[in-house]
């Protein structure tokens, strides 16, 4: 990666800072901030200057250091905790923190260092063993951006990728631009062409043509949540993809890390779905795209059942969504 | 419609002025340009002020009423036939008043009102054909805009909606948004909001999770060309949506007049399809969505095969694909 790290801290416990690619600012500026304030961590993380659920733990954990040394007592870690309700990744982050820390500064860094570094290795052994999938001259479709610009190592579906790279595999991508927050065209695009892997963006409705004319060979996408049964819940469009895979007979996998499963939840129906401000459709910036006369529909997420799901690339292999399980009680 | 025709002349062949809606300015202004002179009319043809094939070749036959009181020769009225190369209704259009008018500003309004008015009765027939498929309390979806903002009259993929509201049925559309130029958000969904029709904008790759959990009932969109055997070149996407609609099981319908079908192409492999500017993914107005680093795919239109087409609705009723071709040589 030719960019700086999406989140990871600088200096000492005293006087480092939180440093953070601020990611509304892509792809036409690239900016790194450095935060050492409390106050600021949150804003960076409401704001979604960091998003992606592993870097928004990350950063969370960093910031309980921040947290500590400006003398914040426990509402201060939980107002952190809590800066993105949904995001499960930043409580469990900021509450492993605060055990660890014990109040201690120096005591937060050390263990936000293991979680920053327990992301990395994650990451890496998910572009591992995926990487095989990926055979020379393919084209690879992905959905969303579920990259190193949304962890603290090299991504989830898009580790593969790199590590094919790395391997000497030339391969072509295939980046869904990914309404209505266009992660895809923004994000996916400006990792992987920062890495020298060749990338293409397409709007979310030319995959089928794609897939209909052979140019894709593999479809890789990232999960905001992976049920017992292996049903996988993820970014609004992915159910479609996979519908469209299936019809083509084109591989679809899913690439996530153990602690995006959900032992707790049967199959998909037990994920609630998020609906989202109607004015990320009708409204770029301050652009009107839709008549203020018309309704609109904006889901966030979507659930591919497990029958469309070729593969789960893990940290610790590939599981068929029926090994998902028995693999998930071995903890 | 309680907003004014997509194209129409108003007053006589002397001193009248050919109307248009600017949708260039949709949904956030409706303005209607009032065109005295042949270099408006190619203007607003050009920048895609007035848009779709019939509406074009409409507006096409009103301008070569300017373009003869004007004094223009025959090389204004090329020009105003090659605004657009590639909408084949214009050409077709200027050419029949051309004969018609034999430099007469007066023949070229009563042969511009005939093109009008008959652009109107297709529609209106495609209308009462197609309506019969709209049952109470169904999803319809539709992909682009094949409306009255597209036609002289009330559309083609639309039209069986106008009338099947005109006639008391209740019934909700989906409205795709349709990138990259939004036909779906911008004006579809403005001119079923103005009828009074209950309309949703939804991205793109949201459709598939509507069909799965059936919410929709039916398909109906344009096309832009047909071939002998029933395979239909629509707007990106179209494809996508036929083929989601098969998985799932949904009738998916093909509005479109008479002039749409090309005779001379056996099958949709001899359609070209054209490939748009990067530019339409690659920004919004000024705002960049992509890195300049990263490459785009933008082809305009793609090819639904006719075994995916439950049935073409024409002027003359509801075809089967394999009905095609025997319709057609009847002509």
């Amino acid at each position: 990666m030719s960019i700086p790290p999406t989140v990871t801290w600088s200096g000492d416990a005293a006087t480092g800072s939180l440093d953070i690619i601020d990611q509304t600012l892509l792809p036409a500026e690239l900016q790194v901030l450095q935060i050492r304030t409390l106050d600021k961590v949150i804003d960076a993380i409401q704001r979604l200057a960091v998003r992606g659920a592993p870097a928004i733990g990350v950063a969370g954990a960093y910031g309980c250091v921040i947290a500590l040394r400006e003398g914040h007592d426990s509402s201060g870690l939980d107002r952190l905790a809590n800066a993105r309700p949904t995001a499960v990744n930043l409580r469990w982050a900021v509450e492993r923190v605060r055990a660890a820390a014990k109040g201690d500064p120096q005591g937060a860094l050390d263990e936000a260092r293991r979680i920053h570094q327990s992301d990395v290795d994650t990451c890496r052994r998910i572009g591992e063993h995926g990487a095989v999938l990926i055979k020379p001259g393919m084209g690879v479709l992905t959905h969303c951006n579920a990259g190193a610009l949304a962890t603290a190592g090299m991504g989830t579906a898009l580790a593969p990728m790199y590590v094919a790279h790395d391997n000497g595999v030339r391969f072509q991508v295939f980046a869904d631009e990914t309404r209505p927050l266009l992660q895809g065209a923004r994000l996916t695009a400006y990792e992987l062409a920062a890495a020298g892997i060749d990338v293409t963006v397409i709007g979310d409705s030319m995959a089928a043509t794609l897939m209909r004319d052979s140019r894709v060979q593999l479809v890789i996408t990232g999960a905001d949540r992976i049920a017992r049964n292996g049903d996988v819940a993820n970014k609004i469009g992915t159910y479609g993809v996979a519908a469209l895979a299936k019809a083509h007979g084109v591989p679809f996998y899913v690439a996530a890390p153990r602690t995006t499963f959900d032992p707790a939840v049967a199959d998909g129906s037990g994920i609630p779905i998020e609906e989202r401000s109607d004015d990320e459709i009708r409204k770029l910036h301050k652009i009107q795209l839709v008549p203020s006369t018309a309704k609109v529909y904006n889901p966030a997420f979507d659930v591919t059942p497990a029958d469309m799901v070729s593969g789960i690339i893990t940290e610790d292999g590939i599981l068929k969504p029926a090994e998902v399980a028995n693999w998930l009680s071995r903890d």
